[in-house]
């Protein structure tokens, strides 16, 4: 009865790059008096299906920092707005590599409204990632093995 | 391999009150510099298990109030704060009725750390709830149906 | 034309105890569905306040963390809502001291509406507070010059 | 000694835009586990500051929503980031009119580091922003005393 966040599935997307997708609900924390949901919101959803993104690789950043001593960071988000949603809507965010290089990768995501995402496109994101050490901020080479997981 | 949010359980509490179970992921949006989860943020993961605790029942929150023109307001909110939690850390909500009037109900809650909160005590809470009118938020009766479904 | 946060002034409750006063305006983040400030975010309101309290008596919370290597931790939370506040109100917050040990400190806190918080009684709250070393969470005893400074 | 949130001044930018400077400071719920601000919260930041703006030239959004049903929402945001914010860091905001047409305005916003913004450059984003009816999201035609003012 109860239909939720938290069962990811994978599947294609057209040029073959593998799309991640994660179930979020609404809730009343994630609105504001306009009704909807708060604009700034969309970089909370789009971080935790990225965060589950990797965990579903098997990377998890608390684990990652303790090994590495090292951390992803937001260098760049653009975000497109298309219509609101509201308390008590299904979402489901979309996730999947634009393209990396040695020290960054840019990311694709889109939220859509349905809890198989049949519904209106919400918000589209391009989201570019760096890695860092978490001491200094300083920014150095993703580890390999996260690139070549994800892409 | 994706463990997370969202399979609710309905267990069993000591005296016979329904126990309902939400589990929930820790995201870097829920940590502060302190390294843990925001003191603050318990509320919000104790309102979605709540929300999900309706949900559980038929009662879709903006759905009531497009039908009945009401909505749930707290009015008191006592939180005991035990040991903190982590990003990446799952959490295990209860909730349960402590007790209930006409106007309000005073609900249980407990965040234990583990997918099957089997970890560390990280956060306790009542929670005093009424219902209001959702123009003047003036007090009025909790639908009967609600409460009953929730006891 | 402007007013908005950020002019503390200090008066003096019934019984001695010296009063902090911290203006604050309501935002779009601030706000939810109901139209009004999400009951959440008075917790953030009134850690803007302690925290602005603390610097007035020369006390910066990185600061100290990087000197001492501890950290105030919230450790019991008791809210009361009494009415709502809505997007572009501006709000006082008070905050005293109640009573403080070796290791804690009992905090009262109250949010009223209006720049001079003459208008409506609108959350009052009772903050524990205890000090840890910013590892371990492990609890010690607050600086003494911070607890004579706010008595 | 308190020093904080909220005397705006203004300014005026290369190419004779008017610059709007709000000035802000970085508490707990604004920080993350990686130990300064989350990304996600300049755009927050950027929110009050194009509030207070709106605010200096007479507009309150709460009062233009009860006297036209009108309101603004964010149809674009592009953010780069440069450089981390830690807590207690004071942050000015700057703010100003790119480019504006019958239903949308195109927004500058930089948050700098300091109190007078002479620090280093932390975020800098472009928001664009149209204006809809509250009831139905339908786009139309921003209040050109608005534009005007703000131009």
């Amino acid at each position: 009865m109860t239909q939720a966040d938290g069962t990811a599935t994978t599947g294609s997307a057209a040029g073959g790059a593998r799309v991640f997708h994660w179930p979020l609900r609404v809730y009343w924390e994630d609105t504001d008096a306009g009704g909807v949901v708060f604009y700034a919101n969309y970089l909370k959803y789009f971080e935790r299906a990225r965060t589950e993104w990797l965990r579903a690789q098997g990377f998890g950043q608390q684990q990652l920092r303790e090994s590495t001593g090292g951390m992803f960071v937001v260098t760049d988000a653009t975000l497109k707005y298309h219509r609101p949603a509201r308390l008590d809507d299904q979402l489901l965010v979309t996730t999947w590599m634009q393209e990396h290089g040695r020290v960054c990768m840019t990311i694709g995501q889109q939220a859509r409204r349905g809890a198989d995402g049949s519904g209106d496109m919400l918000c589209e994101a391009t989201i570019r990632i760096g890695w860092v050490s978490a001491e200094l901020f300083k920014p150095t080479r993703i580890p390999p093995s996260i690139v070549k997981a994800l892409s």
